[in-house]
């Protein structure tokens, strides 16, 4: 059996944190003490796990020698702050953040490109990247030995959820005060969110590129070890709860065989495949669930070298803390 | 002064005839004598014109000869058995169902491609193609003279109320029973339609393309000129009650100058376009009003050869009763 891990989640008080701690008691993951984190405001509140309440201490305060493994949940922010701390004091670092350069911590899928794992050095930085990028390098990296994408073109329908718990209650109270008539005052949104499509997800740059729909491209690319693939993507705010979707067209250099696909996508792990006809919704499926439900398969409308697909996946879950849950999963063995 | 016009209106009491009467009002369009039409089943109930109401007559009993313009708001079905009756009176015909094939009944959105109405025999039939088509062309064809496309990718994000009435009150029904922790039970849709989205609009053919993602291929072919024209598009129904909303991505075969595409679509009929850094919504921008908005403007990550759009725009308005109104403007000369 294998031995227990002494383990910290740094940011255990967040929707990412709180999914990640439950999916290391679900799946039975070998944890010896687990430390929750998080910065000072947050300290304090407390978290449940295998039945008992554990109090998060200021993640300032915590002596990192003390656990082999580190996810990292908080913003950006803080992974920087301390996860060169916490690498110097000999553990293994997972990030959710996106922190830190792809040099220094490579992203990693599971699905798609578990190989980079074994060449990592010793105590390993590891980058669990952005829900999106999880969710289209699950479906994609199956199809790799089929086609050859020139061109990758995602519309990216997000829940509130990905922007925490605030954003959860604020589309909730926007769409009572709608339903009751009530002027309508929005809080955390910029605008209505109830009822309505926001074309843009948090700041972008000079060109107009979301900086979301930028770290998309960057971690798709390094993640199927494609780093010229051209791919446009556009986030788009809808007034879902929980559940990411997307739009996915690839236009390719040969004619896409469908048959090979639905039987790769069949076959991947990771991915369900709903059957010809029917589609997976976010809510009717993927909520609560471990995998990306794939449907919708098609090719181009005259156009043979085209292939168009719909994923639906949940974004707290697979999208984050599964992930990350899954690396650590792998570099077990290594750790104990 | 322009003389009046007598002119019948088929499926006066639907969704978009209702807008349309409306909007022949609005526009103070020459109208003699007004005559609402609709299938038997319809018949008999009001819809109100400049103050008065109006009771809709059985279209089945009508004669066509005491009309020069009939605007079919109905189904494909009720096009396919009337239109040939209106015109054999001298009638001409706007379409607004898509049920007529394009050599008999060219497709014409005013703002993309007028010099079709030149051509017309008398009586003419003309169909007013589906909203998306008509965001879709208003927005694009002001740019045929910047870029040549070579690819264009579409989400076209769709609002409950292109269904109509039932699902509009579906949506609410929904989202009240949700709110309010009760069962829910869907009616209209086959699924949960409130805080979802489905990925499949209407019904679809044996290579999993829908009818409505087919017919706009067609009609936007045709309203850019451009047969050839490789668009993909995937329709999603969206808990958004008025306004579709449109991700559109160009691949072009030469570099895109997007201080040109910005000037053309501030230069252009039909399209408002909203600064970079803001991006226009369907709640707050287009409901209620004639024009596409055209917002989130920018080029490809690492590939000038692409262009990028959000669009939304009043599904029932622009899209369907004011273009269909906008042909019957332009052709008003030769019928008077």
């Amino acid at each position: 059996m294998t031995q227990p891990l002494d383990i910290a989640v740094i940011g255990a008080t967040g929707t990412v944190g709180e999914t990640l701690v439950q999916i290391l008691e679900e799946r039975d993951f070998p944890v010896g003490t687990l430390y929750l984190l998080a910065s000072s405001e947050s300290a304090g509140s407390a978290v449940t796990f295998r039945g008992k309440n554990l109090r998060t201490r200021d993640v300032d305060e915590f002596d990192f020698a003390k656990v082999r493994l580190a996810f990292f949940a908080a913003g950006p922010a803080v992974t920087l702050s301390f996860a060169a701390r916490a690498t110097a004091a000999g553990c293994t670092v997972i990030d959710l953040a996106g922190a830190l350069p792809a040099e220094q911590a490579p992203a990693v899928v599971p699905e798609a490109n578990p190989q980079v794992l074994a060449a990592l050095p010793t105590p390993a930085v590891i980058h669990s990247p952005s829900a999106a990028a999880v969710a289209l390098a699950v479906a994609l990296a199956p199809l790799k030995d089929l086609l050859t994408p020139l061109h990758v073109n995602v519309t990216a329908c997000l829940a509130v959820s990905a922007q925490g718990r605030e954003a959860v209650s604020e589309l909730a109270r926007q769409t009572a005060e709608l339903l009751n008539a009530r002027p309508l005052e929005p809080r955390f949104f910029d605008r209505q969110m109830a009822f309505n499509l926001l074309a843009q997800v948090g700041a972008s740059d000079e060109q107009g590129h979301g900086l979301l729909e930028r770290r998309l491209v960057r971690e798709l690319r390094e993640l199927l070890g494609m780093p010229l693939l051209s791919i446009s993507v556009t986030c788009v705010q809808v007034p879902v709860f929980f559940g990411d979707s997307y739009t996915v067209t690839l236009n390719t250099s040969e004619a896409v065989d469908l048959l090979a696909v639905n039987a790769a996508l069949e076959a991947a792990d990771g991915v369900e495949l709903v059957e010809a006809g029917d589609y997976p919704t976010p809510v009717g499926d993927a909520v609560g669930q471990d995998v990306v439900y794939v449907g919708r398969v098609r090719g181009g409308i005259d156009e043979s070298r085209q292939l168009n697909l719909w994923l639906t996946t949940d974004n707290v879950r697979k999208g984050a803390g599964l992930n990350a849950v899954q690396l650590a999963e792998l570099l077990i063995k290594d750790l104990v």
